[in-house]
């Protein structure tokens, strides 16, 4: 039933490179079917203003598409603020602030650039997801700079979408599945289950409690299978 | 338990005022609390280019706060863009398209013009609230001018926060418990039930399914006193 | 002769309401016909660079009027710069710190927001003349807050716009005047009948000398009638 | 009495030379003491939106300071929107529509860009005055390209600043003294002495009748002069 | 004597993968040390407004680099024009339209969006060499879509840096060496080893004729390895 | 052969005047043919943020054309980011800072603003010659005020076109040769003859060896003469 003959709960591939780049304290790179995620995690002596003579650190995230990313080129326009754009990257933040205990971190701001290489749908949630591996390689840094002690996370944190599409319930939609599908959903959840975020969006028609229900259990499966791959990726158990 | 002594379940008191713009083609001022929201509904003879000779209409919205409607005055900064109105205001144009039937308008854009005259949280469900009454009444204004023929509104939509606070799930947050509150969550639903949009963030610690479920019971009924002054103050049933 | 038919002497009907935005230090919505000006006043512990260290405040207003505020719906244009508000704000600020003694108020900024929520001619004289009940409220909070001793302004000052209409010098332009008269002016004047500004563009055809003295006739009348308002309004004489 | 030892109804030294930019269809550059103000004339083939298919022309003003024309540098900031420029040029366009006949001229636009290369005080109203011979000379042009029969403006137009410096009405105010006199007045005045704009205000202390009215008479004898040399130096009588 | 421990005539280890954007008509990431380079083309049926109706094709470039690119973080600030930026695109594209055929391509465009990955000096003449294998590929596309019957360049073209460091003059300058060298000049050659852009800039002290003669000894050498690369990657000789 | 009959080795006739604006601490005003531009350098006691507390100076540049200095009208935008412009005003500082001891000018920027009055090819090397003279007499500002010891220049600067024009190599482009061009090529050169800058670009079809040596050689004949020139206009030697 879906274009690339997946099971309803099924992801595609999923790869994840850690120091991609290396300038950078900490970097993933995530490839999830064609979409292709780098993330870098920079550490800067500096915090926002709101947050000066806190003692507390704090975690920002920034995010675009390279132009040619996807199928049609973006216009890489200077000038225009992009809304989409900065609605993703204030959910990236939340969801790495929500696991992060930024009371330790000092006076510092981890800042998680979100590049999508390449783009078939998802690219919000591979970002998530990406960022945990990013910002726990950026935290290894800072303990061999006797910045912290430990690594200040609480458990990991992963992202997923779910929909409907043609009248299923499905997991990780990829570009064909998600502009045509009726419900969008992306969660973000912790290993241990519990919801960061959850923004569910009726593209069509509205949509029953039972709907909501199947794909909640789908975005569990699929986070599921992505924490195990983090914790692959970054020799952690 | 909560600082203005309402129930969990509780709504702050709730007054809506049709036509309070004497110019645009539907209007709605909608009190809620100290929340005061002024949603004015324009119609015009024009889509944007993604819609151009399709035959069908678009509904828009755009959202502000005036300077001083806060507790602290905000800049007007003309040239910054602004992160949080922009993913507002693509929430309530996402929450209306849901449930207008957008094919039978013809092409004429309704844009939504939602500033807050006054803000103690939750403005954003009010704006969603208050532009179902203000669309209603523009669609009743496009009935007089022979450009429809009926309001193309499948079913009423309304929209509230829940979250939780202190531990407890409550209903309508204020702007002094929502900046405390451990959950915030924003929740679309149509008259029958249906969820047009759930958007719920974790904004300290990860939350279980059972406080999921507990909030969106809340939604709901907070939903149906706002649809029920809805039709009251629309004189519809 | 005029459309509404108003005698050329005579102004709309002006009510002003103080308190309308709860939160600010001062308000007032002022309705002038059918424009409804609401200017709110902020007190706020800094002064713009130019005044640091000089132990004396300031005083700034911005000036907007919501999108659809009129006949036709503006737009919300957050790029371009608008030539229009700037020129009415810098008039609204040059006016109100002609009769406030900055000197007095330590170095403080009270800042005037004149927003207008429906909009029919006349909105930046309206705009002045509910400054001044705005501040002096903002004064009293002052007061209250022991920031200074007396409300710190030398006598009322109040605006109104004159014109030549069909060839005949009328006063307080609707919008459906303005929008065809030969000459407009507008007029800023104290209670004792000095000029603070005085503006007048001839939109046709230049002008001769007795017609700008009947036009400054019309305006002392028309701010007398403003004044009087203006104290009853705030329970002073 | 006056800082340069003028009298109070004294101009600076004046001249006007035509033809200063070779490649402009008009030019002028006027110095007034060590004010000295660039107008360029551009004749296009194309009038702004509100104008097209009116069969009418349009004339239009852009006014800046290069950034060291003054005292000191200022910035030369792309991004700002600047009140004060926006005003001028508002101002000039104004001014010189008022006697352009524009319904003669075929949809063309005339752009007059004013430029100070040095300023010290009443760049506002020498860009007038200098934009009256700019575009005399563009007409000239368009009479040899056959766009147009004749100079299509009514009658010479001038502008000045008066105002009141250490309580005396003077005469065309330079730099020195603008920055602290009590009133501040520019005056547009046409050949025949009817006025164009009037824009005076009082920077300290607002000002009675008497006062208005002794400055009127300073800037009838100022436009006279400046009149009489515009004439001089385009060669009409 | 060179940090890296390199010959003076030497490049960095070089290697060029096609194809690395999949959605993009053609793609280069090429990688010299630790400066990787991606350029992608993409294929549009337009052309820019000085080329309508021409019959005329139109090569274009846009430049970045990732904000973590680097060893410092860049802010992505979207408002700030960047001189530096926009001096490199032009380079690239004035190099590119000097060895493409434009006049048989058809009113298309080929833009080139060249993002550095990792940035560790020379990235604009990397952008150029990486350029040109893209360029090579979406021409190979356009043929299989029979837009043009063969590729449109006349011959290879690549750049590489050179300058003077510590004296001495040396080939292919990263970013430890550019940061000190005394001459830093960028050349864009052809295959057949003519000019096509040249651009030598003093640092710190002007240099001789003797000093420039060697340093196009050098882009000479480079430029011919980078070349046998390009035809070795593109499979063409 | 050229279109105002020189000799492929001559310069447009070239006049400097010094201190054409009043009131800049150095400044110039540099005409070769129809070409006018206009430099003042304006001396601040500030540096930017990367030479703070470096004890050390600098030596920045801007440079824009007035909107009708050349045959066509340029809009006068404020919002698009202009890289043309950028491009110049980036060489002009460099080449200036090549020959400037920043060194012993303590923590002060001097600014060089470039502006065309006219424009008819050759603005940006007008502008580096000019804006040697205009740092010269700045300095001897500074020296006045005791702010430095002496001219602190090690050698003059200036700078010429140069390009091929019908297969001809030649000096001092005018608008109607550039634009035509087949290479087009900025010099900077000082005094005693070493390169600063050298920037050559081929519009057509790649340029060989030898017609690079032939330009270098028209180039020093002109800068030769301009710097003659210069020192005339100083009064050294």
């Amino acid at each position: 039933m879906r274009p690339d003959g997946r099971q309803p709960d099924q992801l595609r591939p999923v790869t994840m490179e850690r120091g991609f780049a290396k300038f950078a304290e900490g970097s993933c790179l995530l490839k999830i079917g064609d979409t292709h995620m780098l993330v870098t995690a920079t550490v800067e002596d500096r915090v926002p203003p709101h947050k000066r003579n806190s003692g507390s650190g704090w975690v920002t995230a920034e995010y675009a598409m390279l132009p040619r990313s996807g199928r049609q080129r973006n216009q890489r326009d200077l000038m225009k603020p992009n809304g989409r754009s900065m609605e993703i990257q204030r959910l990236i933040g939340r969801a790495m602030r929500a696991i992060v205990d930024m009371s330790a971190m000092g006076e510092r701001t981890i800042t998680l650039d979100c590049d999508a290489l390449q783009a078939d749908g998802g690219t919000r949630t591979a970002a998530i997801t990406a960022a945990y591996v990013a910002t726990y390689d950026a935290m290894r840094w800072m303990i061999k700079q006797r910045m912290i002690q430990k690594v200040l996370m609480r458990e990991p944190v992963a992202a997923i979408s779910v929909g409907v599409y043609k009248g299923q319930e499905i997991l990780d939609l990829d570009y064909a599945e998600d502009s045509v599908a009726e419900v969008d959903m992306n969660v973000v959840l912790t290993a241990s289950g519990k919801f960061v975020e959850i923004q569910g969006t009726a593209e069509e028609s509205p949509y029953g409690i039972q709907t909501l229900q199947k794909m909640l259990v789908l975005a569990k499966k699929g986070v599921d299978e992505l924490v195990a791959l983090q914790k692959e990726t970054l020799g952690i158990e």
